[in-house]
């Protein structure tokens, strides 16, 4: 009985909390992922292996029925191999674009969606032009491959060139003027194989030290018009790649133009659940990994409302006193099952409040213990 | 690293969302289960042995934290013999007592909680004299492994005695008067390592051919006095049984006396989670699933309160359009994996509401699809 069995290219947290939202829809879960620690491990069947080890991606995609990946590095051509045989989503031209930084800013562009400006940098001479026409301070980031903010140095004056260029030339790079903004903005949409589309109310983010720390969802005060913006953008994104699945998008507020318009401008995509959406399975009607599974299964869309307002607070590095953590009121842990090590996410806690501002008032305490642990 | 393997006894659908809700906690699990599709099976470790397998329990409980059960069934001794080397909760004498509705309603009655009529009936000559003492209409249940509706008859009148003796004579029983009930209301409660007790609200539980069918939560028009009585009642047994994790007793709710006070009558308790509060899932803050968890690891407690409103329709037999289901609004599907097999319980869906009115409207929905696939 493999008529519900779905593959996974990619055994992390957000495998798991796949897996653990998929199991009550009657699914069951094959993962493929090299690690043989990897946080599916004790909860679902995985195979051990590279992703470009053919043997056991044939053996990985034997009697699913569907595939999808959690991890946008996937190797496209393993994608497009197991497309052969098996429906994959989202699509895997939607790893393609997210896995070049620079084609997925052109694809903004063609899309009419506003990114910060950018040019592509191959070696020092594209380097100066780029800088030439960009202007300072810009960000210089590789093409592929970064995350967390990994892969990026802060060009901030002239001066900072010759280490920026030492530290990733070589390879495909692209530049990216450095946008003053309000604040980071994600929206999660999903749609579904008949092109229904759902989308939560985007969140705000913050980093600490390149990595997501905080979301806050909704997005404290945001106005109609942006989030109206946001969901065009992330619609226009979901129809041109004939996208079916969670995909998100993270954007920059910036300041309003001249005519008082909104303005958001496009960092980057991901083809897939993502950390600002974790809020979404204690606080969501549906949470982004049911709505992810009833997606690429062909089932109706979940609705995608907040049931009130939530903040996810990622654990790093270490744990904090989970018995302070859960004595808290509305206060949700979820464990990753991974080994602590600086900078590694171990788990998220999600904490709900009927308004904004009790939610502010308990995410205070939350912070307060998690900071504590943060390594 | 074993710090967090939870062993359960039984591995049906009640351990499977035991399961699913310890993952997030950073837990474990091994499971104990003679059958070899048990819903557990893909999701975690599963030792395949009958319950009295002594070498089967000792590799069982190699290892664990803390042993719980998810069947009231277990051999006590089973459960005694793995308290000599590992916390067992809820405490085995618990299960003592639910194993046997004589010694159940007898403990009841010790702590003051009200109950049908009863008397023991060991031979035919007590049954007549049961008869006597307690009248007609009563019901003749075996005192052990009865469970949904199995192992009773209803002795409506003197020419159904023979009937009911000839079914079920031969084994140690049980008379109880027939009690003309308002409803079945359950309550459940949860108590930790530290005393510590929370309940979520009483449900209403409607059984259609002696299995449960539908839970509503809170139950409608509930009184304060009669939701009080109902906690009053659970934190006295929990208090005299030192229990840890989470009991369920199901009481009738009859008529108030002749001076307006609310009145309760115990029927049973299942010293485990239990079928009536399955809707804590989706609807309640904390679901009872994480609750027992939190109890039993000496974790502090959830708040046990509702969400809103909430009713629990279990699938019995066949399963319905599962595509028809997920598109109604707020309600959510979990299923077991089990096999169809007519009186099965196959999963269960809860529907959600902001307030009662609209809940009903909806519960009549998903019902109207829930019963055309009911076997």
């Amino acid at each position: 009985m493999n008529d519900r069995l779905i593959g996974v290219l990619g055994g992390g947290q957000l495998g798991r909390m796949l897996a653990l939202a998929g199991y009550p829809l009657g699914f069951r879960f094959r993962f493929l992922d090299p690690a043989d620690d990897a946080p599916v491990r004790y909860l679902a069947e995985q195979v051990v292996a590279s992703y470009d080890d053919h043997l056991a991606v044939a053996q990985f995609g034997s009697g699913l029925i569907v595939v999808t990946y959690e991890f946008e590095n996937v190797p496209v051509a393993t994608a497009r191999a197991l497309e052969q045989h098996i429906p994959v989503f989202p699509p895997p031209q939607a790893l393609e674009v997210a896995q070049d930084r620079l084609a997925e800013k052109r694809f903004f562009t063609q899309l009419n969606i506003p990114t910060a400006p950018f040019a592509p940098v191959d070696d020092r001479a594209s380097l100066d032009a780029a800088i030439e026409r960009i202007g300072l301070p810009a960000l210089l980031k590789t093409r592929r491959l970064g995350y967390d903010g990994k892969g990026q140095a802060l060009i901030g004056q002239r001066a900072d060139i010759e280490d920026a260029w030492r530290a990733l030339g070589g390879q495909p790079l692209i530049l990216e003027g450095f946008v003053s903004f309000v604040r980071e903005l994600s929206v999660l949409a999903v749609r579904g194989q008949d092109g229904a589309v759902a989308c939560y109310p985007p969140v705000e983010n913050l980093h600490r030290n390149g990595i997501l720390y905080r979301s806050i969802a909704p997005a404290p005060g945001l106005a109609t018009e942006v989030q109206l913006l946001a969901e065009t953008y992330a619609r226009r994104v979901l129809e041109a790649l004939d996208y079916v699945g969670v995909l998100a998008i993270e954007m920059f507020e910036v300041e309003p133009d001249r005519t008082g318009g909104a303005r958001l401008l496009a960092n980057e995509m991901a083809p897939r659940v993502h950390n600002s959406g974790h809020w979404t399975i204690d606080g969501a009607v549906t949470s982004q990994f049911e709505n992810h599974l009833r997606a690429i299964a062909g089932l109706p869309l979940g609705d995608a409302s907040a049931r009130g307002c939530a903040a996810m607070v990622n654990l790093i590095g270490g744990l904090p006193d989970v018995t302070m953590l859960l004595a808290l009121p509305d206060t949700h842990l979820h464990l990753y099952d991974k080994a602590p090590r600086p900078g590694r996410k171990l788990g998220h806690v999600t904490v709900c409040a009927v308004d904004a501002e009790r939610l502010a008032e308990r995410l205070a305490v939350v912070e307060r213990y998690v900071l504590a642990s943060t390594k």
